[in-house]
């Protein structure tokens, strides 16, 4: 059987870990092997580099510097996981995948999105999503909810306008990458995952007739 | 006064360091405020990501993860050392440059010389060296001498061939990079100091007339 390579995108709060466990749940019903990745890290390498790039200290960390580790955090995540595991036919549900470093660096960090899927191509290998989720929902909503919880990283101390311009960032990508469903986050938990339910089963109908035929 | 970005480049074991210091010296008897950079590192986030780099342990890393990180630690180099230190009339004398991730990642690991140029354009600033020394050496004399001193991390440990791709890797970019001086390396200290003196005097002439006019 093949798995699915799953990615869910959106603020921090917004909800992406709980709907991460569900999608698992729901999918390993239907006897799906599941790998959960996590980004940056996710590979014993890639994890040292997600320590540089959230320690508070490093705060003289220039952003050309931060878009090009997110990227070898990533190739690397691409290379020891991603890639092997769906040739084995895992499906892989990742938090974050490059459309964050678009949004984060590209728009965020205004090094433009180009420059920034420019290096991050580099070392995907041609790898693509089956699915990405993108949780809608007000950032400053979002980021509270989160720091409330743990206090805030190097990336989620900024402020509150570099957020919105990384949610507007979100929105203004949507339009090129066809492979992002936009989900309304703002409802409860059941409500969200009714509707990614549905965009799963038409992406597994989508594999089965594929394979069918 | 105007400084100069000096880079050097050729093999483990050239003899790069021993010029580096003989170059500090000639151009600080004639009042050049001198810093040394070095590759990967440079800056304390530079210098974990080259402990990952060199580290033996890190055999799983990719190829493009590998060059991903030294185009980071150059952009973080870059960004807080090189560009302001031009800025204020500094010399800076570096071990190793964007050439050797050309010649080290583009051919040796064959990741193509073009895609790496790119990923490190992204972090350079548009910022060029005055002279680039390449130092022409057989690969597997001039490797043999820095093991004999060191033992060899990592990438020192590579298969010979390795080595001589990456060599020939050099002799190869040269044609397309007009900024790089090939030094014939087989020679005694004086012999070679003679003629980088004489680059550099060139170089210093250069900068004293197109200030002068």
């Amino acid at each position: 059987m093949k798995g699915l390579f799953i990615v869910l995108e959106g603020p921090d709060g917004s909800g992406k870990s709980t709907m991460a466990q569900m999608i698992a749940s729901y999918l390993e019903d239907k006897g799906h092997n599941i790998v959960f990745t996590r980004e940056p890290g996710g590979t014993p390498i890639g994890e040292k580099l997600r320590d540089i790039i959230l320690d508070n200290k490093n705060i003289e960390m220039a952003d050309t510097t931060e878009a090009l580790l997110y990227a070898a955090a990533r190739a690397q995540l691409v290379a020891e996981k991603i890639k092997p595991l769906i040739e084995k036919g895992k499906t892989i549900i990742s938090e974050r995948f490059v459309y964050s470093s678009l949004v984060y660096q590209g728009i965020g960090r205004k090094l433009g999105v180009n420059n920034v899927k420019m290096i991050n191509d580099f070392g995907l290998q041609g790898i693509k999503p089956d699915i990405v989720l993108f949780f809608d929902i007000d950032p400053e909503k979002a980021l509270n909810r989160k720091i409330e919880i743990n206090g805030g990283d190097r990336l989620e101390q900024e402020d509150i306008s570099f957020h919105r311009s990384v949610f507007e960032g979100y929105k203004e990508i949507i339009k090129d990458y066809s492979e992002i469903k936009t989900i309304n986050a703002e409802r409860t938990k059941e409500e969200i995952f009714e509707e990614i339910k549905f965009i799963i089963d038409e992406n597994l109908n989508k594999i089965f007739n594929s394979e069918k035929y």
